[in-house]
């Protein structure tokens, strides 16, 4: 099973020109989201891991179970005004303007090693303030483990962070 | 290990009067979460299940590891304009107006048995408006299954499907 087949592929979405690599393809078919999140677990297998740090909301869908298969605890990254307590934020740049992600003061503790697992790198905005928001907290950001990595944007050099993608496609 | 005591309550939040069940503090414990899923799974062991319809965002941290621990397909339900390709939609009741999930149309299949994952069943507005999406698509809610379910506000009785909830909570 070629794992790439599973995803779909949309054109001109969400704007003219740009092809949306839709993974819920992938998740719906049992067997297939099984061995992705295998494969995914397999590229990390020689991390010492004690948290995942998952950016919302497709990096929940692939975080927790990695998190929960590997035992170890599972911490959201969300958009501002989504968690309910105390929370810390870092700022990441768009096209036009900056947005913000936070994540709770206590997700993740001082030396702890986390993985910060997400769907899709593109141009690395939000991954690397994901990177930012752990090391505020004083973390040690052992890498960023994707599904899926598009090619020529950069965003793997943005990261700072060793990245480990399951499959690529072009941007 | 109690489950119920890694559950964090916050007064007031979102707004005075209410207390605020935070999943987080259960997530980022790796052996609470691990043990939550499973006793989450052993609810709806006698269930045949062909696949998990998750709710956005948190209904994503608990009905994904589900669907890779049963080897079963996982379809998200999310907020409108969220999916990228066809969708269907509910509408639901909120306290003033109302608000709408959607599907992809190709989600659920008719005649499979899906089983609806959320973190916590309130007044059920967000879980009814998912079992009727899923009956829309032809396919048969085996059940419904919560994280927390909080007593008093009568979303049991409004689902119409049968609901499995690993703890409650007063409302």
């Amino acid at each position: 099973m070629d794992l790439k087949d599973k995803i779909r592929s949309l054109k001109d979405y969400p704007k003219e020109g740009i092809i949306f690599r839709d993974i819920t393809t992938l998740l719906k078919d049992g067997e297939a989201f099984r061995a992705a999140i295998d494969a995914m677990k397999d590229l990390v297998k020689d991390e010492a891991i004690d948290k995942i740090v998952g950016i919302e909301a497709r990096g929940f869908l692939l975080g927790a179970p990695l998190a929960y298969d590997m035992g170890v605890g599972f911490v959201p990254i969300r958009k501002p005004g989504k968690l309910p307590a105390d929370t810390i934020s870092a700022e990441y740049e768009l096209e036009y303007g900056s947005d913000k992600v936070e994540m709770h003061v206590d997700g993740v503790e001082k030396g702890e090693k986390v993985l910060i697992v997400d769907d899709l790198l593109a141009t690395g905005g939000t991954g690397s303030a994901a990177v930012e928001l752990c090391k505020q907290a004083g973390a040690e950001v052992v890498g960023c483990l994707v599904l899926i990595e598009l090619q020529g944007l950069n965003g793997r050099e943005k990261m700072g962070v060793p990245v480990y993608s399951l499959m690529e496609f072009p941007a």
